[in-house]
């Protein structure tokens, strides 16, 4: 069999890009063919502190991949929009994810290990268990920095107890105060100043259909909420110009503080009201702070698809 | 959370019963709610056969869930054309397959284990080990018979070596001699002359898309081939009207001998020169004897389909 490339989802985060390593280490270690940890994207400022402080390369930023090979495996995503821009023509050998299953489809029977838990690098330490293979030290530390991301220090609720027994467990292996280097990474992430409020909106943005219209929800995450909106206006203005050019009704922008796991939402589009409802909340100059709220998975967009439909 | 179903793929099989009674009892043992093994349809007679010997119930047949419960559990297949008519608007919770993934599709997270081995109560053993759920000797008895089943007592291209040592495993454990079981167990599906001809050719066939046409290919278990093709006439009469009726261009009839590990094919439709050719082979009296073939995913589908497009 020839080659084998593993990667995460476009725009890679953490984990994509964490997961993507960790696998293909492991199935390094249980397979004969060359397998290689690739990215369809480059990393973010937050996976490149990570991987600069584990001592890690990059992965190789790929978008296509029938001109290299023709077998694959996915992490910590499988609906083909989100995948490489042939996925459909490749031999996908396995996934290993913790997302829903859609727009996903194999000629032949593969390899599929999803868990409903935080992280996919949650369940590749026990696939590294499975097989007893011993994880590298730098490999166990960008696995606990996928876990810190995505959970964001274990404050998000789609955080679980079994992805909390990993991290530890992992943090004991590369020897790292999770705590305090958890806190260093995410902070790594909020460098924001330098960065224009059009590049903000899309860092990390999702379009949902909702009824009769057509949602877009950015998040941000950042240690100070001020910081970003003092930034207020111009980040309005290029979310109208994002709602014209794209035929987004609405953009409901979560700007998230890590520190305390609180949220403000910045909201341009319509309808206001239906955002109110969804959150009991109301808005003032398009803002409302909402307490406790750090997972758009599991706290906004529900609520929101409520609203809608 | 309500009660939980299990259950397998619609006209079910060993694999289809035997894995859903293996998966709902693992599940009851690690789980609050009330998980129920049901099947999609009755047993076939050597699942009734297999039940008998190691004194289980057959699982209660269902068609929809709705009406009792929204939260399921596939076991042996995923595709939801066929599983309940109304498993679009279930909670899928959790699949255990080691079928390809096609028009399958959830809200929300799951739990989700494929491997590309022979049989799914090969990958449920794994689970119960994996829990460290010690396996009843019924349980363990069902779910030996539906490996022997599935490949055919290990002659079947779709074995793999886990799937003959998770046999042994469990022969073991039900203390059962697997060959001499298997063959008895395997002849008891054989039962065939009691049955008209427009029933044996849709006890387990399967529709295909192939270039322009549309092709049904049904499969037969026998220790006899004489026994069936003494009823030729009968069974092309049928063909005929089988095509007619649904649009069928072609239908393929694979006449498995398992004691020898051959089959028999009987063709009815057009075009006979590209099934010729996909096997290499002259059809005689609309007959060719396939030496080694037992396998239609593996050695039947394939062929054909390079042959038809």
């Amino acid at each position: 069999m020839s080659k084998i490339l593993v990667f995460g989802h476009q725009n890679p985060d953490t984990d994509a890009i964490g997961a993507a390593i960790a696998f293909a280490y492991l199935q390094n270690t249980l397979r004969e063919e060359d397998v290689e940890a690739v990215a369809l994207g480059t990393p973010s400022e937050e996976t490149q502190y990570a991987l600069d402080h584990f001592g890690l390369k990059a992965p190789r930023v790929i978008s296509t991949v029938k001109d290299e090979t023709t077998n694959v495996m996915l992490v910590d995503h499988n609906e083909f929009q989100q995948s490489a821009a042939d996925i459909a023509e490749a031999n996908i050998l396995a996934v290993v994810d913790h997302h829903r299953i859609a727009n996903f489809e194999t000629a032949n029977p593969l390899y599929y290990r999803a868990e409903p838990v935080g992280c996919t690098s949650t369940i590749i330490l026990k696939l590294y268990k499975e097989e007893q293979v011993a994880i590298p030290e730098p490999i166990a530390g960008i696995m606990l920095s996928a876990i810190i991301s995505d959970t964001l220090l274990f404050k998000s609720p789609t955080c679980t107890p079994a992805d909390i027994v990993a991290a530890k467990e992992l943090a004991e292996i590369c020897e790292t105060d999770y705590q305090a280097y958890g806190l260093e990474m995410l902070k790594a992430g909020t460098n924001l100043s330098d960065k224009p409020a059009s590049v903000l909106l899309d860092l990390d943005a999702k379009s949902f259909p909702m009824g009769e219209k057509n949602i877009r929800i950015g998040q941000i995450n950042t240690v100070d909420l001020k910081e970003v909106f003092d930034r207020q206006a111009e980040l309005e203005a290029a979310m109208v110009v994002e709602n014209e050019k794209h035929g987004y009704d609405l953009f409901v922008l979560i700007v998230t503080n890590i520190l305390d796991s609180d949220s403000e939402l910045l909201v341009v589009g319509e309808s206001k009201e239906k955002v109110e409802a969804a959150f009991n909340i109301s808005l003032e100059n398009n803002r409302a702070l909402l307490k406790g709220v750090v997972s758009r998975k599991k706290q906004v967009v529900p609520q929101l698809t409520a609203a809608f439909s």
